[in-house]
């Protein structure tokens, strides 16, 4: 049902992960049977364009693009962004860059316009994270022909979704990396954070659309999981991130192959809002001190600057390594190898477990 | 495999639940043909073998007694005691209770009178939580004939519980209700909160010996999911704790009937000891006020007319209520009965994933 819906042969998507995912990634997926996605929140509606373009040069098989849905976030005054500015200036003087009393915060291309080359482009699935968007968004969406996909972390989240009209939600557990799919700010975040082998039944009888299992899934006794659960399929992106296809720094790489099941921690520190990523000097440190965090996207603007030289130098104790609770079980091959393993594995652990 | 090691017919174990379980709802999972467990930690020796006693009238097939390994704790002066008591005469005032400026904490009987009793009775399966008993104790309970299965939630425990010696380990999955079966003290606690569909994998991975999921599973769609995972067999509490059979007050029942998958929180606030509980009135004050928490089993003993009053009285705003993430899936029916849908269940899912 799913496989048909989204016009694919087997029900894995590769996860949409904002700068740690590629188009050649995407479409290796693509290729292989399964829906790769490229999460384009970070772009501007130019690059986001281009990226598309790029997709579609390498495959003429279905790819999902991802946005965030926009959400609220606290305004602060130019005092309490120098404050916040001032209390990182001691990360700045460990990697000797220029300390900073103020930025010039640009605001980005609103969602709007970055949908607007989504729906230009008609892309095949557009999936969404963060917020639920309305009604009249999610209609004018498919109207151009592109299923629509959404994100839920718990069942109240899954059905608004539904009811909004989206075709299928990614049912997002606890385990997962990167950011919470969730539309909850942080002080109510702690209940949206549900293990995948409890959510994934818990939304599927809720609801009365494909749901897709996430948080965890790394292999094919996942995937096995996940049907089990009631899932009709699964997306995975920690499994694709050790990939030579995705786009993070070797650094981030190398501590995915290094890492154990208590490597990751939830932190806002990176960004203002609730991800995994493996722990570091930058998050120990923020934790340790209980550094204040503003909220996201102001967060991930003051700390840019320390997380980009983090990646010119390679340097994983700055930069955000996104990863779920699986990492352990991240392998370096290429993500057409981990696709054929999926497929595979998946029939031989059908064929054991009857 | 597991089956055959416990000498029981589905590889179903009614998870150990302190003061929550009971002979009868052991004695009717092990009549099912799973593997009932009594949760022993809380009662004198004399109480432990009163109980078995019971069991063995009830049945004459193999069952669980479940013990705390002892773990370090702090003590505390008596004036650190007495504040901690006057800052909980809050609820005390609330509860039209009287206030308490000091207590008498009677050390209770200690592990190894406990177990002394659970040797005697040469009970058929013996289980531990807390802590990695030591080679030669382990050593000790085998060669009564007594199979010993211990609880992992890392797999540096898991590895630990092999090397010394189980027959069997359970995962314990950050979804589970009740008490953490780490060894892990509340600071680091956090990295042993890892999804049940990602810890058993890595488990699995790590051991020889058959290793039991527990964490979220509440019905054959989670029995078979653990399988595909790679556990031999799976533990569920919550699943079994609106069953009749369950000794838990008529309120905290009803709040498991009412809940949802947000409805619980981890919390040390009812025993020292990090633990998943539905929120109620003590837990939101305790957290919102920030009150102090001493160790295990010192808060415990702090709070216990508390706890007892609101049993005594049926209120579930001041007593534990203790419940995995999974407890929107209680049913109100006999252990009997969720026995037969497991079983069941579970080969129509197998069928249908084929």
């Amino acid at each position: 049902m799913l496989s048909s819906l989204l016009n694919i042969s087997h029900p894995i998507i590769q996860a949409p992960m904002a700068l740690a995912d590629s188009p050649l990634l995407a479409t290796t997926v693509s290729q292989s049977g399964g829906l790769g996605s490229l999460g384009a929140a970070l772009f501007s509606p130019a690059e986001i364009r281009a990226k598309i373009r790029e997709i579609r040069s390498l495959t003429d098989k279905p790819f999902a693009i991802n946005l965030f849905a926009p959400t609220p976030h606290q305004t602060y005054s130019k005092k309490e962004i120098h404050e916040a500015l001032r209390r990182l200036n001691r990360f700045r003087e460990k990697l000797h860059i220029p300390t900073l009393q103020e930025i010039d915060i640009q605001p980005s291309a609103s969602f709007e316009e970055k949908l607007s080359v989504v729906l230009e482009e008609k892309v095949p699935v557009f999936s969404f994270t963060f917020g639920i968007l309305p009604s009249s968004t999610i209609a004018k969406i498919k109207s151009h022909g592109i299923t629509v996909i959404g994100t839920a972390t718990t069942v109240r989240e899954a059905k608004q979704l539904e009811s909004h009209g989206v075709d299928a939600i990614v049912a997002q557990g606890y385990e997962a990396g990167g950011h919470r799919g969730t539309d909850l700010q942080m002080t109510a975040i702690e209940d949206a954070l549900i293990g995948t082998i409890v959510l994934v039944p818990q939304v599927v009888d809720a609801v009365n659309i494909p749901v897709i299992a996430s948080g965890g899934i790394m292999d094919a006794r996942g995937i096995v999981a996940a049907i089990a659960l009631g899932a009709a399929g699964v997306q995975l992106g920690t499994a694709f991130l050790a990939c030579p296809e995705s786009a993070i720094p070797d650094a981030h790489r190398q501590r995915l192959l290094n890492s154990s099941e208590e490597s990751s921690r939830l932190t806002n520190v990176f960004t203002g809002r609730m991800a995994r990523s493996l722990k570091n000097a930058f998050l120990l440190d923020m934790i340790e001190n209980a550094t204040p965090v503003l909220d996201y996207p102001i967060q991930s603007a003051l700390v840019k600057d320390i997380r980009d030289i983090a990646k010119a130098k390679n340097n994983p104790d700055y930069m955000s390594l996104w990863a779920g609770q699986g990492s352990r079980l991240c392998q370096a091959i290429s993500a057409k190898e981990v696709m054929a393993k999926l497929i595979h594995e998946s029939e031989n652990i059908d064929a054991r477990i009857r």
